[in-house]
């Protein structure tokens, strides 16, 4: 297709800019409107709450001029969908993805002012939401605003999907985009969802799969006295131990057959690029979690380790007497939580299959084993390099002044493992806010941010609009 | 030397145990008032009942006309000695060791009658200290007090050591016996502070010794997020596992260098006697305990695992998260308690440092191990053939009917291994009565056998005085 002349887009996205800066003051003022609304998931006491932020929603996007908008049910919280597909059909349709719900508030007195009555002291914005996450949807949709007003249109077409159970773990969300994949269908799935440290913009393309599972052993009907029979049965938590080291070799490789199956190793430039970056991140680390010793796999540096590779711990581990002093017994029964993390590539399914394959091979009359897998979540990997991110790295280097450092994390993010399984779309992330204690007392964003991740959606979306549909992804 | 007269023994025997019988009343009524007082230990504020039980015993020593009566101090409660030396030398001297300390009685509520205020009903006298160990003391001074009235003389030269601290593990008596070996000097040991099964006698020959340990692995600084750190940190829970894996093979048998080192095996004849004896064995511990598998090192019977291997269980163990679901963290820290039981023959000294030598090679710089040894105590290995137990049996066949059955405990008798360490001398065990509860509300004995268990002392102290000193041990 024809590309867009770089004079004219430079012209539409410094009107857009201008008028969100010009209207910067009713933004935010609506968007403190946004944070006022208590609308916690978890506890059903705050029902009303989430009903009004659906809504609330509903209606902004009825004002932009978006069509089909719908709180649309599910088993729980509604998802608050609505489109703008006027940009043509040789332009990408983008699936924006975000939350309306908030974490719950308590512990109320640790907060300096109510969190949910918004307040701007030195700089910074504080509220429940603020960070995590109703500025992935305001952010979002204010960036369309100023569009929509100053061009008439938006430079791709839009679909939005605001869930409200995300802080939930999203229990709800898997049967509906199973039934509206037509609805939801897309070039390219936007997740607004996490925010950036200061002045450093990422891009989080990667994050792992998770098992989880508890595992109990069970001897004796009752606990027996470790002198009377000591030697003369099995100890269960022996037996748990036993199980726990056949989990890894010495150097911390997974001995579960086929545990590895499936995980995309880093390539090259990775490889090259975070063995770089290494010593930054460790020490980055250490100060926010406290001193460790780096371990593990050899031949895989610390970023492959945390990301790229699967990973087997065990989380907890309980039997027997654990007070002061001691207690001759052999314990009746022990167990332990054990928590896999998947690289890309791989499938729970098949590795849970595997881990309790390898657990149930120890069980036995003289100690009975069982498992029970409590979660399971696909790894995702979104772009990393291509058109998207091409147009991702010009909005940042315009507005913040540099590209995105690219970021895998070990952590796990199951609805983007889940969208990317379900609907198979190309996906990427966009922050919208700098901000800090999210699910914690005091939660805020800076306002400058507010302003400036705005103009960055707004470069982003006219620079992605360059693009035609079949060229993204 | 001369063997006294079968006839004149039969009538030494016969006058004591009139004696007795026509003395059980008074005997029993002194006795009640010794449960009266409240000689409770471990509780500071009982101090004047220790005080008052201490010189209880002095006194009834002195007025049976022992010589050296003595409230002997300790850096605790003090111990009670008093000595009968007038048998002539060429007979036996027998150490006679009870206590007269008692458990706490609470709780108070579950107590029929009150623990300090002994009652009869159907046969049974309920009193804290009634089983454990007030019979110990009482039933051989009563035996001695029948002989000594009824022939001017003790069949063996007598020392008694009652101790006052024996249900607070007996902290101070091993300098005690250490700084009084001449004084404590005999040909026999005779611990009076275990009861027996209703019709039942048992020759209870073997304990096993102790060493109790705990064992800590350190970590990161903090817990860490398992997503974040999964494959980057040592955890110290999977360290801790393959601690406790390293310990046995998959038989039980126990893979630390050195561990069997000094376990006395079973006897031809004992592997026999037991192998026999285990099915019932087996059954009655079920009753009393609840299911279980039998289990453990192939070609070594129930009963020789129970008491003749050296063993070890990990009684409990901690780390990381143990609460409803998940948390998915690697924990900074995790811990076990491990007790091994040890075989007559094996030093605690010795077993305990391969122990810590075993643990401690698990050391590294990514996951620090701590062993702190808690406890140590040494086996013991009565006697089970000879003169002595020939003595026993005859007055249990007496009196009892039936002779002992020979018995073998797994669990530990510190002050049994203590005393053969420190004075290297034979020892035996002599009930004082049947009963049950020890430790516990309503502690009582059956009525009959404070009278059987006088006669069997009678009997017992007769026939052993048969012998001279050279012949028994």
């Amino acid at each position: 297709m024809e590309p867009v002349d770089p004079i004219v887009q430079d012209q539409l996205i410094n009107r857009a800019v201008e008028h969100a800066h010009a209207h910067h003051d009713t933004y935010l003022s609506r968007f403190m409107d946004f944070l006022r609304i208590e609308s916690v998931s978890t506890n059903p006491s705050y029902q009303a709450g989430i009903d009004q932020a659906a809504e609330f929603v509903r209606a902004e996007l009825e004002r932009l001029g978006f069509d089909q908008c719908a709180i649309l049910p599910t088993e729980g919280h509604p998802v608050v969908y609505g489109e703008w597909l006027r940009a043509g059909a040789d332009k990408p349709t983008v699936l924006v993805y975000a939350h309306y719900d908030v974490q719950p508030p308590d512990p109320f007195d640790l907060w300096e002012s109510g969190p949910f009555d918004p307040t701007i002291r030195d700089g910074k914005l504080y509220a429940r939401g603020a960070a995590d996450d109703k500025t992935g949807i305001w952010g979002n949709l204010k960036a369309f605003e100023s569009l929509l007003e100053t061009t008439g249109a938006l430079p791709v077409n839009v679909k939005v999907m605001f869930e409200g159970e995300e802080e939930m773990g999203s229990p709800h969300l898997e049967p509906f985009v199973q039934s509206e994949k037509e609805r939801l269908a897309a070039d390219l799935f936007i997740a607004s969802d996490e925010g950036y440290p200061p002045g450093q913009p990422l891009n989080t393309y990667s994050a792992r799969g998770i098992v989880a599972a508890e595992v109990t052993v069970t001897g004796p009907e009752n606990d027996l006295h470790s002198g009377q029979y000591g030697g003369c049965v099995r100890n269960p938590l022996h037996a748990a131990a036993q199980i726990i080291a056949s989990f890894h070799d010495d150097n911390g490789h997974i001995l579960i057959p086929g545990a590895y199956e499936g995980a995309i190793p880093l390539s090259e430039d990775e490889r090259t690029l975070f063995s770089g970056l290494e010593p930054e991140i460790i020490a980055i680390s250490k100060q926010s979690s406290g001193n460790f010793e780096p371990w593990g796999e050899p031949g895989f540096g610390f970023v492959e380790r945390a990301s790229a590779r699967p990973t087997l711990d065990v989380s907890g581990m309980y039997g027997g007497y654990q007070g002061q002093g001691g207690k001759t017994i052999i314990p009746a029964r022990a167990g332990f939580k054990v928590t896999m993390r998947l690289a890309p590539g791989q499938n729970p399914d098949i590795i849970a299959q595997r881990l309790v394959d390898h657990v149930m091979a120890f069980n036995s009359d003289t100690a009975a084993v069982n498992i029970d897998v409590l979660v399971k979540a696909w790894p995702a990997l979104l772009l990393r390099k291509g058109p998207v991110i091409d147009a991702l790295n010009r909005a940042f280097e315009a507005v913040w002044g540099k590209p995105m450092r690219p970021d895998r994390s070990g952590g796990t993010l199951p609805i983007l493992g889940m969208v990317q399984q379900e609907l198979g779309v190309p996906m990427t992330g966009l922050g919208m806010s700098v901000g800090g204690f999210a699910h914690a007392p005091n939660e805020y964003i800076d306002v400058d941010s507010f302003q400036t991740c705005i103009d960055t959606a707004i470069h982003f979306y006219v620079n992605l609009g360059q693009r035609g549909k079949a060229e993204i992804g």
